[in-house]
């Protein structure tokens, strides 16, 4: 959470001029997106969030995001979407930086999601999985296969320094996933980051979602898996079947799972939990002093990817082949 | 800037039930206030600051704080006001920590104040010292004098090691102030932080001020001087006459300043460069690793401290006694 490129009044009320998107009325930085800068901004017409891309986003796939965003709104999805100017620009630049204006969406992220909250969420992913079926750009997941083996090669040489066997977890499971990754499920654009912070809800229901800045094309299934990871643990570690069951349930009615898919559960999930492992692994080993974010502590999805790795059968996540 | 205390839905959902102030629409904690968290919240009913008070502010002192500002607004200052509940409290509990719905003041603060912006800023303070007047708490500056004189020999040590002959400066200074501080001076409830951050502006014209959480009784004429420190100097470290000449014209249109407070002007402006300075450096040297706001660098209050030092008249200020 943090702010990095600091907008001054003048440079706001300059920026606003080339939208017709009224006069600014109030402008703050707001503690939210651990990659940007996000401020929320009032004006005489409406609030938005304006968000300033930092240097761990490549420009190169803003257009993706922004275009992908735009194309959800517009399908009818849940999502805030960027704003054009009068020139019908969405990527602009301020102070130095890549920007743009997005709408503001309503609503609040839970912080202990419940099985209707998870119901919800798997209905809205669906929806989502289908509406960017036919959106016409395409970013290839950096943080797949061949990513984790690069971190795995950055972050195994100090993993023992983490958590005592940590190295061997991760070579194990590596060539695990290499060997057995699933090929042949359907594909198509997932968001990529679906955690409980990126999913708002108004009066218990689902507002919409937000980030799509990890947006890529990969497996359907595996953004399942993201979520099973990400909503059905309770605080204690502890797996909760009936949070996964009301996920996959909401899910399936949207979008029915194939057996296949259904079949790969448990090793999308241990790819799923194995991700985020090593990227905050690395962010871990790689703290920079005065860092503004609070990095987030590996051992959580060690425990997790631990549970997936002991899995038998997709029964064990409410799954009925 | 930073959010310290984590509020979930849950329980800011639970707070709000305790006021007629709407349901929550949005809700998202903001970079802003560097001794307490700050949040956003947006209700169906209107905008607010919810505020939690961190371990760097007296419980004790809050009664203070918020009547202030509670009795200024219904004085006619702009500023913002603390929200009572339901059975009139405006001091309340949330996640263990003091806190305070705050009504939401629409404008910006400038980052390059202008002569104009002296000028609003010096009247508006001044309003702001006869509105106080007849309040009836006080609080004691802990940042005056002998505040200065503990932290002068928590600092003085490293001193050095920030900046080459700032150890002797420290202590010279402080036996110059000791012995020549103003007293007998017209006194009252000062802001005693009226930095450019914590004024706001809307189309140019002042829509308030915020952050009353440094209020305290000292020397009226001491609030000027912080300003003069904290508006008059620009990017490259000059000080411009002209806007200290503005400030000094829009605060006595409306608190005519006396000879005496006039000729102590040079004196308080020693002081308030010394109080920021002070503080600035004990930061400096007290740094937590993880910590979440930037430490401002000491060096801009040093060569304030040596212009100050240099001054041979109140006129240098734009004074005309």
């Amino acid at each position: 959470m943090a702010v990095y490129t600091h907008v001054s009044a003048d440079e706001i009320e300059a920026f606003l001029n080339s939208y017709d998107a009224g006069t600014v009325v109030a402008f703050k930085g707001i503690a939210e997106g651990v990659e940007n800068s996000n401020y929320i901004l009032q004006t005489t017409k409406a609030t938005y969030i304006l968000t300033l891309y930092e240097k761990r986003v490549n420009p190169d796939d803003l257009p993706f995001f922004l275009g992908l965003m735009d194309h959800l709104v517009k399908k009818g999805c849940n999502t805030a979407a960027p704003v054009a100017d009068r020139k019908g620009n969405v990527l602009k630049v301020l102070c130095g930086r890549p920007a743009a204006l997005i709408s503001f969406l309503n609503g609040l992220s839970v912080s202990r999601p419940g099985p209707d909250h998870c119901y919800q969420l798997g209905q809205e992913m669906a929806r989502m999985h289908l509406a960017a079926a036919d959106f016409d750009l395409g970013r290839e997941n950096a943080l797949s296969v061949a990513g984790w083996q690069d971190l795995v090669s950055q972050c195994a040489g100090h993993a023992d320094d983490v958590a005592a066997g940590l190295k061997e977890l991760l070579h194990d499971e590596m060539s695990f996933l290499k060997e057995n990754w699933p090929y042949g499920l359907p594909e198509g654009i997932i968001h990529a980051d679906l955690f409980p912070d990126n999913v708002f809800f108004m009066d218990g229901a689902l507002s919409g979602l937000i980030d799509y800045y990890f947006a890529c094309n990969d497996i359907l299934a595996y953004d399942v898996a993201i979520c099973l990871n990400a909503w059905c643990f309770e605080g204690d570690g502890a797996f909760n079947m009936t949070k996964a069951m009301w996920l996959l349930k909401g899910y399936a009615e949207v979008r029915p799972l194939s057996n296949d898919e259904m079949a790969a559960m448990p090793t999308l999930c241990r790819g799923a939990a194995f991700r985020f492992l090593l990227s905050r692994l690395y962010d871990w080993l790689n703290q920079v002093e005065g860092a503004l974010v609070q990095v987030k502590d590996p051992a959580e999805y060690i425990r997790k990817l631990k549970f997936h790795r002991a899995v038998k059968s997709p029964s064990e996540y409410g799954l009925d082949l």
